[in-house]
Order: C-alpha cells, then sequence, then structure tokens
C-alpha cells in the first residue's frame, strides 16, 4: 500500500475559486509599464468575451487589440483617469498601461448594445487577473479624439477602453462611511475603495 | 521516503479555469423545478456582484432575492422568454426557474447606470455556474406588471432579472453560418446557439 501511495503521482492543478478571482480583479490605474503583454494574451481575453452572454445573441461587439508601446502611446491620451482623484492627472510614464483592448459596437449589427459590453468587460477584466494583470475599465473616454487618432469608421461606437498592464499598486476595499463612494490616495499611494455592505444592497419588500 | 510519501495527505483543491467556466455558463431556460435553491446561494451570488467594478464606483443596484415556489410563481409571468422560438411560450410547470435575482437601478443614487447591471449579471450568472446552478440573463421583462406585482418602488429602475434553477437542457455552441445569429432547439429539444468567430469579433484598422 505504501510503496503504491508513494508512486501515485499526484497532479495539484489549482486555479482561484471565483470569489477570490472577483477580490483580486480591482480597479488598477498605475502598472510596471515595462512588463510588455503579448498579443495572444489579449486575443485570448477577447475570446473570453466572445463566449459570454449577449442580448438575443447579436454579438454585436468588436474589439481593436493594442500592446506595442507605439500604440499605446496613441490611445492613453485619449483616456480620462480616475475623476475623483482630484490633484492626479493619470499614470506618470513608466506606470502606465502596456496594453489596451478597446470595445466597440457595431451599429450595422444593432444600435442597442443594452450591457453587452459591461458582460464582455466582466470576463475580460477576470481572465487578465487570472493571467496576472490587472487594470481598469474605462467608459470616460475623449472618444472623438480617439476616433480620429486610430481611425475608427463611423459604424463603430466606441464603448469602453479597458486598460491593462502589470499593477504596482495596492487597493484595498474598505467599509463605505457616510455614504461617500469617493475612493482615495492615501500618503503610501496605497488606494482605498469604500464598499456598500451587502445588507444595503439586498432589499425585502 | 514511501513512508514519509505515504503519509503526506495531499488536499486537492480543484476549481474550473476562468475559460471552462466561462464555457460552461450558456443561457439555460429549462430547469428541474423540484431542485430548490438556497437563500444563503443566492445571497453569496450577489456578494460576487456587490465585489464587481461600478461606474464611479457610485454602487447603485439593489437587489431583490426570490427562492420559495410562491415567491417564483409571482415573478414567472413578467418574465418574456426566449424570442426567437416562436413555438414556445416559456419552460413549463416543473422546468421552471426556482431563484431569481431581480437587478434594480437605485434612482436615488443616480439616474445612470451604465454597463454596472453587466459587470454585476456576469458575475452572478459564472457564480451561479460555480455553484452547479445555470440559468438566463433577462432584460425582456414586463416591467409595470412585476412593479405591480411585488410592488417595487418607483424610485428602483427594474434592469434585469437574473433566472436560476437546475438546468435540464444541453446548450450546443457552434458556429454561426450566413451571419444568422438566432438561436434554435431540434428534435430532441437540444438548444444551439450560433457564435460568431474570434477573426470576426478583432478587427484591424
Amino acid at each position: 500500500m505504501e510503496s503504491g501511495a508513494a508512486k501515485n503521482v499526484v497532479l495539484k492543478f489549482y486555479t482561484m475559486s471565483l470569489k477570490d478571482l472577483i477580490f483580486k480583479t480591482r480597479s488598477y490605474r498605475r502598472f510596471d509599464e515595462s512588463f510588455r503583454i503579448e498579443y495572444k494574451t489579449l486575443k485570448g481575453l477577447v475570446d473570453l468575451a466572445r463566449l459570454s452572454a449577449s442580448g438575443g445573441n447579436r454579438q454585436p461587439l468588436k474589439y481593436l487589440i493594442y500592446n506595442s508601446p507605439e500604440e499605446c502611446n496613441r490611445v492613453f491620451p485619449s483616456v480620462v483617469w480616475a475623476a475623483y482623484l482630484k490633484d492626479w492627472d493619470g499614470p506618470v510614464a513608466g506606470e502606465r498601461p502596456s496594453g489596451y483592448i478597446i470595445v466597440l459596437g457595431d451599429t450595422s449589427i444593432t444600435g442597442a448594445f443594452g450591457v453587452d459590453h459591461g458582460i464582455a468587460a466582466q470576463s475580460i477584466m477576470l481572465g487578465a487577473t487570472e493571467a496576472g494583470l490587472g487594470g481598469c475599465m474605462i467608459a470616460s473616454i475623449k472618444r472623438e479624439l480617439l476616433r480620429n487618432e486610430l481611425q475608427i469608421p463611423e459604424k463603430y461606437e466606441i464603448l469602453l477602453i479597458l486598460a491593462l498592464g502589470k499593477p504596482v499598486e495596492v487597493v484595498i476595499l474598505e467599509e463605505i462611511k457616510d455614504g461617500d463612494v469617493k475612493y482615495w490616495r492615501d500618503a503610501e499611494k496605497n488606494h482605498h475603495v469604500p464598499k456598500r455592505p451587502l445588507d444595503e444592497l439586498i432589499i425585502k419588500l
């Protein structure tokens, strides 16, 4: 028995539980820009979005993928960063995202994208965490600037920018105080995010 | 060594990779209605949504949870089922959902929910799969009927119904043909869902 047990090679396959994965999927805005993301990694993340639900199964979303420093430099100026941090204009050189997935809505398929891009973005950001990356979903976009810079045809609506990289900041979830949802940074640049408690979210009628 | 190896109890902890989880998270519309879902399971799913991203961190979503047969019977008539299946009026008695999470937007916090409910719904549906359940995100809702039946105050916008249960149908992903996105059922009641290929979704400019 002992001999058999010793020979029995156990392959431990470990991935995170979904709750761990969601817990680790914070919004990160500072990165190690020297860490480059492979194109195939970003393509794999889009595949996660592809396999996710779509209203009426219309699948109207299209994706732009950028991972080279040159491409990232073209996208960066169109991102509006962290509205609540008034003294911060976004990540400095060296701490900027090293990849972007831009989510577009193809109006030749439908004019109503519902929450398809929310579903897709969550799949992508969870996949990024699993791949050791992190990032931020951004809806505050200088859309005309981006459209001109990248020459995005009018038939595509610019829905979201997903900024990605190797995070270098610590994000701390904490309980909300006095209903103030504004995230803030402490002296060590740790990023604090107040979250409403579960019992406030589940209502009874 | 052998003796030591034999004594070394290996705890295998296995959860799915995110891709497996997303792949298994299909839209299911027929369930084993005799399987009841515990309230705490649904509460745990809402907690996954709570920990997910929210635009400007406003966290304006609220949730209603229903799991008893009586409650489910009150929600069911407000759901509009599977628009593409013209000969099907929704699941018959015995195959109906055994739980619902209704996602509301609290207009006292903001009037603009962005894609928060898409993000939240995806977290919840992935969690449902992990918990051995399945279901469907539903945006086609008889909203006034539901509001009246459940006495939902006007300050809450009805955003989504997430119908949940133990699925009893097989869902088959297949490649799209001639751009036709309509899902369909075969003679064995298997549900076929055409998906666009990845190379169609990633565009190059």
